[in-house]
């Protein structure tokens, strides 16, 4: 049997590596993004796609506690029914289902930092080796293009993990095991030993969301679980697979290491039943973990007080536009950031303020509607051809992204249409291409609310002076996932700069090139800052691990 | 004009040693807790008396944005009024308050985390000097004796402030102000410059208490200030001053150092303005840090929804008694901790488990009965001498205490009865000794309650193995800041750890020497866990400052 030992030995370069670009915030990453032959073999996408059919119309293999039947809620956003079932959870079963999450919980804190820490970077590796099949699970539920959810759902979801467990080992082993503590007297001096232990919290909750079931879940999976807790992980009923396999893969190595394979399970839904809002409520659940709607969001702060919740919801993501040395680029890098996954991302930009007497370039003065041709222009050539262009936005994810698309014409001067994108491959895929709506800064009604989906709006103000005061004090009440501007003029990047402490927003300058506002990389750039509405916590820093587990001493006297 | 670098120079030494001090938990301290005229001089006590007498039955000179008028609400427990007025502060000034408070926060976020640091530093520097002048404040507002309100309100108080700074430092440092970030690609790498900013998150209000008036305040102020937020300060209304000295030191310095001496203010208040309710769910307040009884703590953590609340509560601190190597010892340290400040600590034993049938010690077994003669033996020979008796008791701090005292003894057999004692000093004070009650495991509607004074309870078990089981239940739902056991056999101490674990509260073994279950060392223990229902924080961890600021950065190409 290989033990938890073994594994923290196996893994601890990879560790230290990930520790290390935490601090220094430079490049890194553990897991190559690139799905190419030359990296991952000849036959690995292949056999990724086997893998992953292997599930479709079929009994997904895990047994939950506490379940009863099953559900089958899955339909691809290109165009057919995933047909997978799994044990479904109902709020009968939530009793059993804790009581089976909390059984493995004391063994669990008892092996220790190392152990769980092995064990976690395991679970990764595992992960990894399913990359593939991952993919294309991502992609089928999410609807993002197969490249994308080979890295964003694949790779850059293992470095997003990663670096949580990064986090989370260097919390829980800044205070040693143990000490000695000598204090000088006049005689002899008081000596105590002290043991210090990491003690989880209770269970945590995992509620997942639709558009990046990886990517935003094993952050708040791995922190809580490698701290000590057991983890109950609520899919989004439309994107259940992927976390399926991420559970079974948990419960795998727990079961190897030794441990009770429930510390980690899958609670899947039909979603009439609401689950999610009775599991948050439960006492035994002291951490939650939630990526959605600001409705459930909300009510989760205000109500699952018993709780340490972290959420990440939506908000207004702002460009401010005054000047630019590359016209050309910065219509471009807008327009692919526009487009990337049919901006069903939460840090893809929607609110482009500029003001109504045009911008400077190099290219001469260019006018609110001369920047809309420019940024049409550029969409064109990303996504004139439906074959490429479908590589680039994916599927529509959802009908309420579709409705909301077809509504917005009605609310301002459509600048570019949305173009419908037949999927050469996928018949029935609902694919569409952004649109860009103008408004002008009296039009806060509607741009001051989130409008997820391929949707952005190209807004004139009075001057640069007032975009900047609209997006400090938009993203204050709002909230936003990401900021940028284009400005030649230092004044007026320091005055931006200003702004985004004050508004708590990241903020990205000058994109002209192969950086986009709406990535971020791990272990350097951290995503969301708990600093305004948007989300209350940042994938990763200190906040976001240092409360999923205590420290509890005990001394006595040598 | 001293800079707040210079200020940062001058104290880093002091500040590494602290960091590093927190990362060994070794022993250190950086202000010595021995009022002696050998460390700090001939006319040091002397001139403490007079600095503390000036402020006596005049008005306070500090000046509060949004006060109106005055109010003086402290008697000393020794038997007089203070008669020192503050300036008011009402409902009605809260407005006016809080635009005050935020005024500077700006600059203050803008000189980042060195300049805050050396600030917080020399502010404690300046609390140092004034030490002497601080402990007969804490003495005549808590009643505690001199040298305790020397040590415990003082040093020790200085020494958890610097903990704090010292976890607030680390923690906004590990990630750096500016980074390179390069990723390779096919060609030319992809090249950002990153910068990093510690934000604040909003005004924190300090809630102080009337038994700790700087030791349970000065830890959560100075990890809101150095963090960058303003912080405002309502004092207990019964101890007040200790706390003005400080905003006194805290503007001073800050003016000095050219910030906005409104950064901290004193927020004095009529007890019927019931202040701290309306400032604790104001939109502006960020941060909350809280010392006292668990219904209004109970109302923060599910009122103060906008934010992040740091409580210490009440709970039922334990002593589980299996047998002992020392009987003496045992008895005279136990009494020590009862009588220490008339148990008016929230670390101070209440609940003293021990089987029915006896104990095994090195005088034989021991019944309950002559448990209770042992204890009350070594009460007597620790209390016996008024003169000396004061020393360690101290004054009840309030009515509240006196009436729980003289009540309790309707609640059980008293095996030790109180005493009243005569100060020598000061003939008006309130003092009395600790009572012991015996109760037994079926009295659980009296023992599981914080009955906070002089009062211990002797309950008889059947075993020690329900001695255990009934602290680890009754922590889990009552909480508590500390637990002891005494048991000469490793099983009993590994159950009684385990049990600890369970209850997530900081256990003492065997203590028979000079170091009390009361008592924790700054750097090496931690007070509280958060993980029993007494606090929902520890001083000083990881969690207790992580959530006190947030990291925004920008990005660009380089």
């Amino acid at each position: 049997m290989t033990t938890s030992s073994d594994l923290f030995a196996q893994h601890r370069d990879r560790l230290d590596a990930a520790v290390a670009a935490c601090a220094t915030r430079g490049y890194f990453s553990a897991f190559d993004e690139s799905p190419s032959p030359r990296v991952y073999g000849e036959n690995a996408a292949a056999d990724g796609v086997a893998a992953w059919k292997s599930w479709l119309d079929g009994a997904f293999p895990l047994s939950t506690p506490g379940a009863e039947g099953t559900v089958a809620t899955e339909r691809s956003p290109y165009g057919f029914d995933l047909g997978v079932t799994y044990p479904r959870v109902t709020p009968a079963g939530v009793d059993a289902l804790l009581v089976a999450a909390e059984a493995g919980k004391k063994a669990w804190r008892d092996a220790g930092p190392e152990a769980r820490t092995g064990v976690c970077l395991e679970i990764l590796a595992r992960l990894h080796g399913r990359i593939f099949e991952l993919a294309n699970a991502v992609q089928h539920t999410s609807g993002q293009a197969f490249v994308m959810a080979f890295q964003a759902g694949g790779a850059h979801a293992l470095d997003r993990a990663l670096e949580a467990i990064a986090y989370a080992w260097t919390e829980m082993t800044r205070t040693p095991a143990t000490a000695l503590w000598e204090k000088p007297g006049r005689g002899e001096p008081l000596r105590m030993e002290k043991t210090f232990t990491v003690v989880p919290r209770g269970v945590a909750l995992v509620i997942g969301c639709n558009t990046f079931p990886t990517w935003n879940s094993w952050p708040g999976l791995f922190a809580s679980l490698v701290t000590g807790n057991p983890v109950v992980v609520k899919p989004h009923a439309s994107a259940v697979l992927p976390l399926a396999i991420t559970v079974q893969a948990c419960q795998e190595v727990l079961a190897e290491a030794g441990f009770d394979p429930n510390l980690v399970t899958l609670a899947a839904e039909d979603p009439a039943d609401k689950l999610a809002a009775v599991l948050a409520v439960r006492p035994e659940v002291k951490l939650i973990d939630f990526t959605g709607g600001n409705a459930f969001g909300d009510w989760l702060e205000a109500n699952a007080r018993q709780a340490t919740v972290f959420t990440e919801k939506a908000g207004v993501n702002t460009v401010v536009i005054d000047s630019t040395s590359d016209f050309r680029a910065m219509c471009q890098n807008l327009a692919f950031s526009f487009s990337l996954y049919s901006g069903q991302m939460c840090t893809a930009p929607q609110n482009v303020y500029l003001p109504e007497s045009g911008i400077a370039t190099d290219d001469g003065v260019k006018t609110p509607a001369e920047v809309g041709a420019g940024i049409e222009a550029a969409l064109g050539k990303l996504l004139g051809d439906d074959a490429r262009a479908v590589e680039l936005l994916g599927g529509v994810v959802n009908a309420g992204v579709l409705e909301r698309l077809e509504q917005v014409g009605a609310r301002g001067d459509v600048l570019v249409a949305s173009r419908t994108v037949t999927h050469p491959a996928y018949a029935d895929a609902t694919v569409r291409t952004p649109t860009l709506v103008q408004l002008s800064a009296k039009d806060a009604d509607v741009y001051e609310s989130e409008c997820f989906g391929p949707v952005a709006y190209l807004i004139t103000t009075s001057s640069t002076e007032e975009s900047i005061d609209l997006f400090r004090d938009t993203v204050q009440r709002h909230g936003a996932m990401t900021a940028a501007v284009y400005a030649t003029s230092e004044p007026v990047i320091a005055s931006m700069r200003d702004a985004a402490l004050d508004a708590g927003v990241a903020l990205s300058e000058n994109l002209l090139g192969g950086v986009f506002v709406n990535q971020s990389a791990a272990y350097s750039d951290f995503h969301g800052t708990g600093a305004n509405p948007a989300a209350n916590a940042s994938y990763t820093d200190g906040a976001y691990v240092a409360s999923r587990f205590r420290v509890v001493q005990s001394r006595r006297h040598v």
